[in-house]
């Protein structure tokens, strides 16, 4: 881990920008005041006072034209010292109440002596550090972003400031990459698509955070299941569904109640019922184990299930599908010996590989092995030589699958040691989602047990695994990974047929029937419109392959197919084209 | 409708027999007080006051034993008439306690005159009307069946009286006949079976009323709703999924609010949400119809979808699959033009018919065609004149159909009239799921709306459809139809494989790969036991296919076959086996 405290060049360069910024807004508005100035993901912000004035977009080209010039002046920035009761007279004496305020907080809780940087003419209360001078940040590999309102402290009883964003990198190069990405992830957006595509919707009835599934999303959500169920399947999981409600006595058993305590959804009836809502599948899919007695020949024992789990998200925060209240989620458990945890990492392994290689996403990964804290062994639940099996154990597969994993001491869970896998989308957004978690605990608070050869009763290990998390999540993703271009498999219409005129309608029905037959999903446009508007139609739909039908398709049975993406026609004997498109559908390219 | 206050002959003998019965008891016990004694279904039962008394199962015998004697001395019952304060002070002497406070009761309601009858000795305060005379009933026809405790008024506070519940039938054939058939389904019963078929489960952490579903369980639901979805489909149903939870106001809107005020789940959490589960699928659905400019092009809309809904069951009532918090609904709706009513209700009964037929049910089905009240027509939301025509649908429908449909004058729902459809299962008990109902009301009360061609906004009629209800419901059901011998397509387990020998394992391995790869369920016995006990082990889970694998068959690649029910062996060449089987599962026999 990382000190806290120690900054990348990056991060200095970063927050010296927002002194930058700072200097360049004191001399255009000498009146400004002064809150909070920090470097954040990808730029940094200052937060500003400017009182009466009201400040707009085209103020933020002037400031950043003069940041620019105190760039290339090559100021350098100077610290020094202070007492900090000198520090605050000094502050209260120039109306500085934002730092006034800082520095009243820092003295209560118990500082003495408080740094300072120097840029130009602007002095800020800062601890630094800093780079050694503004001309060491190259012109071009930043700029103003945006504006923002914020609340002093965050607090809405305060005064509102003035937030201006800035966005800075290493190079202009990656800065323009950067600006590209977002405008392409404004395109991309999930919440625009979803809308256009006709994926999902919301209702002001039904109210925020609860999406409803229309019949085009619902495709694209039962083919991920289809397709994550069967390879589950075939890796040995058995399907089971499990209860949305419970008595808290399982999440107070479990420990998630204390854990998701301001999460957790009361259900409560007139007729005196008191239950919550389940935050998680786990303690759920025990109960099922714990139904029968088991023995070392029934393990290992795979549950998977995809049901609803809920949280309690904040209603300000809830948006779009990748902050609802209820998510569904794909989620897996095997109870096994420890001497099959080896196979079951592999197998969980195997699944991820299998799932991301489909969506083209494997060749971006990378994985994180997440291990102990090896000076406080004792904060950790189970047996120390338990842990040093696993943790080899997750070595070993990430050595013998190549996976390449990066060792993070501290990092496991309480309960055992994990793998977590991380990917990049087509405009290379993060993804974070599967997991294999090896757990000791959860098995013991629940008092499962086999078993074993010995006649012994023991208790098994769990192992947690999430391939694409929640289908939610997973759809918004998917939508801005694809920008709606789903493939094939995935696409809600895979082939739109249009008619030429009046006299192709016929044809073009039983055309669709043909497809229909060889469970292909078809859409049909035989309205009266032109060519162009009937194509212009399909094109923002973003259906893969849209066939044309006029007289010659007609008479020689052939289809003219326009491809997604490109603006020629290609000519296929109707066999020829059923038979690509069935292969393409079914090997899921 | 049949006049509550006319009884059928079967009635008056019921409610006779509970006067004979408590003449019966006055005999032997002269200190018991009467409470009540109707007619109920199957028989009759007596609430009694027996004081210190114990009544146990032999003193039933005795009592029975009298009654077949006052059945054979053909008692006549005779009735009477008095003064409502005249038989108050009739009663109050003879301390017939329940007896006053029933007369004061009907005395505070009014009542002046009230009637009784007496047989033998025995004279008791009753409406009737009653049989002629005890030797109208054939002996054999009824029995004492059970003892019950009751409250008095079936309030807590009163005393606890003793229940005497007894069967009755016209003939001792019908008697016969329903003793069978109880006895038969506590064999069946779903409750028992599910445990030792391990279909699903409970917990107690998790609380009752809420099944967990094992992975056999899983497969069998999995399957129906595969089943069910792909018959819909080809029927034009697209399958949408809608969230679990909604703002009160969208019940309150369709007025599901006001009707299951307390069969409602409230939801909240600490940070102030404020919810409800849904209690119904159908306000869900409409929002998605909402969420788009809908034209008469886009007419019919047909969605479905297979998710929970929840009502607040009281505590004491949940039980098995039959009464839960939460059950998977599979639910469709079609938004049409009242034009399109007619096909969309042939459509929906056509589903029904094929899914019915598939479970061997169909044969023995029975139709209701519930009409509006003429007498009453205000009282129904919706066009007078479209209520015709729906009706005239429904009736055209069936008869088009041959559904022989029993037409049921002010049976109609508020909102529209219906079809329902019931069945007898294996062992005769009612079933009562299907339905199919057209709705004037919800599209009004959504002001849901199309574009119609002559460019006016009109509403949508919605028509409503049930096919299984909910799948633990049907569940239950299944499993007491087939008494856990499902038909291969829904058995978790389809093939059996059990090993004669060490040396055969290898081969049984290799065999269940070869069902593996043709998606056949298949399960092997390998264990060390005598082939008795695997036998024994697999006729218990009820296992379509048990194959023997020997020296004989591993050498010849053949199948020593024992299918379920039977006894023998047959000997299938593997691919036959595998021909036949996977037939039998593709044609759902």
């Amino acid at each position: 881990m990382e000190n806290k405290n120690e900054k990348s060049e990056l991060e200095m360069q970063r927050h010296s920008l927002a002194h930058i910024m700072a200097l360049a807004v004191m001399q255009i508005y000498p009146q400004a005041k002064f809150a909070i100035g920090p470097d954040i993901d990808n730029g940094f912000y200052y937060d500003i006072d400017f009182f009466d004035q009201k400040i707009g977009d085209s103020d933020l080209v002037e400031i950043e034209k003069k940041m620019k010039h105190i760039v290339k002046q090559n100021l350098k920035f100077t610290r020094s010292e202070m007492n900090i009761d000198e520090a605050i007279s000094k502050f209260e004496k120039s109306d500085d109440v934002y730092k006034v305020d800082i520095l009243k907080e820092l003295k209560s809780e118990g500082e003495e002596i408080v740094s300072f940087y120097q840029l130009g003419d602007f002095i800020d209360l800062c601890r630094g550090p800093h780079i050694e001078s503004s001309g060491k940040i190259q012109l071009g590999s930043f700029k103003l972003d945006k504006l923002a309102g914020a609340y002093w402290r965050g607090d809405e009883k305060n005064k509102m400031l003035t937030r201006i964003y800035g966005l800075s990198f290493s190079t202009k190069e990656e800065l323009d990459n950067y600006v590209k990405m977002v405008e392409e992830a404004k395109k991309r957006d999930h919440r625009k698509l979803g809308q256009e595509l006709d994926l999902f919707c919301f209702s002001d009835l039904v109210g925020p955070g609860l999406p409803l599934f229309t019949p085009k999303g619902m495709i694209i959500i039962d083919e991920l299941r289809h397709h994550i169920e069967s390879v589950c399947r075939s890796y040995g999981f058995q399907k089971v569904m499990t209860p949305h409600l419970a008595k808290i006595d399982l999440y107070e058993l479990s420990g998630h109640a204390k854990k998701f305590s301001d999460e957790l959804f009361h259900v409560s009836s007139a007729k005196g019922h008191q239950m919550v809502m389940k935050p998680v599948q786990c303690p759920h899919q025990t109960q099922i184990y714990a139904s029968r007695t088991r023995s070392y020949r029934d393990l290992p024992i795979r549950y998977m299930e995809s049901e609803k789990q809920y949280r309690a998200e904040k209603t300000g925060e809830v948006g779009g599908l990748s902050r609802v209240y209820a998510i569904t989620v794909e989620d897996g458990h095997t109870f096994c010996t420890i001497d099959q945890v080896k196979d079951e990492i592999k197998r969980m392994v195997s699944i991820i590989k299998e799932f991301y290689c489909a969506l083209g996403l494997w060749d971006n990964h990378w994985v994180s092995l997440s291990v102990r804290d090896y000076a406080n062994p004792d904060k950790y639940i189970g047996d120390s030589e338990d842990w040093d099996v696993c943790e080899a154990m997750l070595q070993e597969v990430s050595d013998e699958m190549d996976l390449k994993a990066k060792r993070q001491e501290g990092e496991a869970a309480l309960y055992g040691p994990k793998l977590d896998f991380m990917f990049r989308d087509s405009i290379g957004k993060e993804i974070q989602i599967p997991t294999v978690q090896v757990d000791f605990a959860t098995p013991k608070r629940f008092n499962l047990s086999y078993t074993d050869k010995d006649g012994q009763d023991k208790p098994p290990v769990m192992v947690h695994r999430a391939i694409l998390g929640s289908y939610e999540r997973f759809l918004a993703l998917l939508i801005e990974h694809f920008a709606g271009a789903f493939p094939v498999w995935l696409s809600p219409v895979q082939v739109k047929i249009l008619s030429v005129g009046e006299k192709h309608i016929d044809h073009c029905q039983k055309t669709r029937e043909e497809f229909m037959k060889r469970g292909i999903r078809v859409e049909l446009d035989i309205n009266n419109e032109t060519m162009g508007n009937k194509i212009r139609k399909a094109t923002i739909e973003k259906v893969p392959y849209v066939l044309v039908i006029g007289d010659k398709e007609m008479e020689e049975n052939i289809f003219a197919v326009r491809k997604r993406g490109g603006n020629d026609t290609e000519i296929f004997s109707s066999d020829d084209f059923f038979e690509m498109i069935s292969k393409e559908i079914k090997e899921r390219k």
